[in-house]
């Protein structure tokens, strides 16, 4: 079966999204095995994260890119369910706010950067800037000075990719682990998953005929995302290019990528010392 | 009279904050010409600041640090103070918060940075965590994992200092000007302002007996600023080293290095075009 590692991208080659497969094939038979693994990754995560909350030494961003439909929110509640929401961080990247386009376009994860201790849980993400404004050509249109400006595309991109990996780099070198995850669906899956939306009433609400007008730009996206990831992956912060046609599949993979972030944090609960044991103990006659 | 170019450093030499005159030797009897001077171009900031709001398209950030009694509060309200409070954002660096310190140290800065149009001022900056953290070792005490401390002190602060100059990088590249101004003290006036400080009733709130233990590390802070001053001073974020041994001479200059970041940004009114002035033009019988 597909492991974790078959899906990382630290940087170290040229990146090819077609490398990566959009339905990993695992047989329907192990449905039941690999949610049972990926049950035992959520009862592990919410282990560690009791601990990294305890020792406030480090923090965790898990952020999710992905097209309409890829499971962005399914994976969100199923991975992380079994945590607890009180040292859990979320923002969700929604078109920016006025006061979001007033500032630089890091403004606005800079400011939802959960504590250390905590982990975050990007919705989308920074990299929407580098996404959606490209497909788009938003950038065109920016309130900035010509200098900012004043380039052709590439430059431009080049410019912000440079941009996240500073931030990135900052990041790790400052007490953070970044876990980028791409659920990488086909056209097909999606179309599959628009037409449920619309014939089952509880999914009513989640579809959007906008939807479709991005999902018509499904080659310029698939272009921006294997330029972004082949430019901003690296040892200390990789992405994960994750086959996401097979939900089941995909949220497994999720779990294995954040629970091997908080592996990595390896937390401990702090231990105190001999005076400050002294000290707790001395508190004992004034429970008595 | 010194100009402001004799204050300059934007990194194309070697920095030794010697050459750097605390005191710029300017007769009194040219105080007045002096103020007149900075009235003309409080004058022209007020013009430039209205203009640089309506076009919303630079921002700029003026920050101020100096060793205690420098004048930090008192550039910023003798030059500050003809501008629109409307559309200035600032915020006072004091002793870190619990929040503030269970984030990066670029968090506070970068959660304070104004909209562009605005102008942001800093009371002391991100500089504080390069500056009184390293004089007093702080960072050994702080809670992140061995990759971010266990190395030695030099290179924890170049580290450092390069995660600033990309985080001003970044700002110019997105829209801002960065005002960075060092307020240059001698020991001997903060000893007699910190006398005028206990002798007037006035200013006996301003008096802090941890001031004087400050002071007592003169030497080590002023090793910190020239090394600080050295590894962070860019053709883009220059820094301004300001004689502040004399008061209305410090103002002036800080009065000229603002006015200069505004004249760069060269704001203009939004101009309409001929269809928005034929839609503006089509609301005038609704006022008749």
């Amino acid at each position: 079966m597909i492991k974790l590692k078959d899906c990382l991208y630290d940087g170290s080659s040229k990146f090819k999204l077609l490398k990566y497969p959009t339905n990993a094939g695992v047989e329907k038979a192990k449905r039941e095995e690999v949610e049972a693994l990926m049950a035992a990754n959520k009862e592990r995560m919410a282990q560690l994260q009791d601990m990294l909350y305890a020792q406030g030494k480090e923090g965790v961003i898990v952020m999710i890119q992905a097209m309409d439909a890829a499971g962005k929110d399914g994976t969100i509640k199923h991975v992380m369910s079994g945590l607890n929401p009180q040292s859990i961080e979320t923002y969700s990247f929604k078109q920016p706010s006025k006061e979001e386009l007033a500032h630089d376009y890091l403004w606005r994860a800079y400011c939802h950067l959960p504590k250390r201790g905590n982990i975050g849980l990007f919705n989308r993400s920074h990299y929407e800037d580098v996404l959606v404004v490209r497909v788009h050509g938003l950038w065109h249109g920016y309130n900035m000075p010509a200098r900012c400006l004043e380039m052709d595309e590439k430059d431009f991109f080049a410019q912000r990719y440079q941009q996240i990996v500073n931030f990135e780099d900052h990041l790790f070198q400052n007490g953070y682990r970044l876990v980028k995850l791409f659920l990488n669906l086909s056209p097909e899956e999606q179309k599959k998953r628009f037409l449920a939306r619309m014939d089952t009433p509880e999914k009513n609400w989640k579809f959007s005929a906008g939807d479709l007008d991005e999902s018509d730009l499904w080659p310029q996206y698939m272009d921006a995302f294997e330029e972004t990831i082949g430019a901003t992956a690296t040892k200390d912060n990789p992405w994960y290019v994750i086959p996401a046609d097979q939900k089941f599949v995909a949220r497994y993979l999720a779990s294995e990528a954040i629970l091997k972030a908080l592996e990595d944090c390896d937390p401990h609960y702090p231990e105190l010392s001999e005076d400050e044991i002294a000290a707790m103990e001395a508190c004992r006659p004034r429970l008595s």
